[in-house]
């Protein structure tokens, strides 16, 4: 029973109703240029499928967006995902419980994380290209498997810890404070380690909510002059610089490093929709400082997951981390979700309830 | 006694006599756009100064050059030294002996290294900031402590062993490894840590001399394709880049790091006499490949001085590391040996003997 459906919009797309009894799909249409359009996105409705020795029937609870899922659909992500091809559902790690099991390590009734594809059911074979992980039983909303007890948290938790050796005399500078992986990066820095942070988020409310994540300043990048505000509050230059933007704001504060500075390269989502790659100018400004420009992939963090997962559900618990989701109802409205990252449109970590049902607790 | 000299050309300037109960200097006539040229060059001869309280007077045997000098004659030097003016004495390190001595902490007879400037005789109150160390009685020609058993030699080990983080199974890449860093950091890699090495130097003569000093291979940048024969010679990618050189060498490496690959960035002499900086457009394959690049200072290693010379004499000894110096004859020719630094004319470490005398050995 597939069934193509008929694209105008995004929020046409949104309007497109789950079938409880179908797996609903979303798959790539066309090869994304610049930003996500409608017509990049085709929903599909298929039976759910059985699984077979071996494997998990799974149900979709939560789905996660992120950036990195443009490249995924135009095939370029260099991760350690399989390219995608024009028709493949789309990759996003999500919630989902394990409705019917014939796999020894999986029980029926478990809630589990990890690759779903953009579908409202999943029969896996729980391999270890998929990462799939228990949620722990800590009394927190399910839901943040999707985001800040997830992939998203294990970037923020990887980027600011492991590379970027805070310490809380660090003048710090963090871009992107008000998104998924940046608003966790503001608490974890202000409230865990101490460290003075000045964060960079679009419009005077994304100002307002990074100074309540614990921002001694905020830079509005939409009507600010970065450079200029850079100098008027980090005069005596930037220890730490958590870099989710990428552009020429890395490039005004690599001009602006102390000595033995450390830059961690998390995302550049400014760049992503330019033609041209930005080239960046400065970056010789590394040896002038003696410092360090440190990419990080994210899968390579991965055996450290269940300790990562433990101390930040400590510390949400504790009140330190305060999770912030932006949760899209419906899975409907996915395509939509996704586009809204690239303009700034989130408060938090992006994440979508595949049914508007009533939060899950584990 | 001051004398200004008539400059018409590099070998024209290398015709100036030392003077010897006169102090002959070289200081900056003009900023240098682009490569130094005659004009940019002052000589001048003054009187030996007599040292006060506190003070010795030294006499300079051998100078160190290095692509940095350029840019302490333009005042932009990024260091730790201080900015020059024109009609200033041009930085550099040297080889000296202490004549006489009225400071309680140097004797008369010691050989010492340090800040001399580019003239045959200084007075100093041996201050923290002119960075000066005794010679040790290592039975090895003083000249060396003009490079490879001086900064030069500094930058490349710290460089090499305390941002590259060697391991023997690297498949590494050497640029600028015929030059006076390039030169040490190749034979410390295939001779003391036992990396393979693809080299690059400029002109079949250096590739044959980068072979004999270890490089397993040899791309000479002046003739052939270093994207096509990067890719030849490393198939399955980089672990560890040792810059010398920036620019699209430093892209073309990025391009094909392996993952947890090291970027080392010593020096950048293919952008020195550029216009316009040269912008890294592909900074992100960092993130892609979980990597780092790493620039370093030498000034902030020196707490380690004397165990790093100590260590890389111990490798002169035993044979593993063949201290390369291209040595100018005469004071005279400071000028044209620091011009031939930017045109790949010197082999090793260059330096000069300022009055062209037989060696002197510690």
């Amino acid at each position: 029973m597939d069934r193509a459906g008929a694209i105008a919009s995004f929020d046409a797309l949104a309007a497109h109703a789950v079938e409880e009894d179908a797996n609903c799909q979303w798959r790539i249409a066309r090869r994304p240029v610049g930003n996500v359009e409608p017509e990049d996105f085709e929903w599909r409705v298929t039976d759910i499928p059985e699984p077979g020795e071996g494997e998990v029937l799974l149900k979709t609870l939560y789905l996660g967006l992120a950036p990195v899922m443009r490249f995924y659909m135009q095939g370029t992500a260099r991760t350690g995902d399989a390219g995608l091809e024009i028709g493949d559902v789309i990759h996003g790690r999500g919630v989902a419980q394990v409705v019917k099991s014939r796999h020894p390590g999986w029980r029926e009734g478990e809630i589990v994380q990890g690759q779903m594809g953009w579908q409202t059911w999943k029969v896996s074979a729980m391999t270890a290209q998929e990462k799939f992980f228990r949620m722990p039983k800590n009394g927190l909303p399910a839901a943040l498997g999707a985001g800040v007890l997830g992939m998203t948290g294990l970037s923020a938790h990887a980027g600011f810890f492991a590379c970027g050796d805070p310490k809380p005399e660090d003048r710090m500078v963090l871009s992107g404070a008000a998104g998924g992986v940046g608003s966790m990066v503001a608490q974890m820095a202000a409230k865990v380690v101490g460290c003075d942070v000045v964060g960079m988020a679009g419009g005077p409310e994304k100002c307002d909510f990074i100074r309540s994540l614990g921002c001694s300043e905020a830079i509005d990048y939409r009507s600010e002059d970065i450079p200029g505000r850079l100098d008027a509050l980090r005069p005596d230059g930037i220890d730490l610089y958590f870099d989710n933007v990428g552009g020429e704001t890395l490039e005004a504060v690599l001009e602006r490093l102390r000595m033995h500075a450390r830059v961690v390269l998390c995302g550049s989502i400014s760049e992503y929709t330019r033609d041209e790659p930005f080239a960046l100018p400065n970056y010789t400004r590394l040896r002038a400082t003696d410092s360090v420009m440190r990419g990080f992939f994210v899968y390579n963090h991965l055996d450290r997951w269940d300790a990562v997962m433990e101390e930040m559900a400590g510390w949400i618990t504790d009140g330190r981390l305060k999770p912030v989701q932006d949760i899209e109802q419906g899975f409907a409205a996915m395509p939509r979700a996704l586009a809204r990252l690239y303009h700034g449109g989130n408060v938090g970590v992006q994440c979508c309830s595949v049914r508007g049902e009533p939060e899950e607790w584990l």
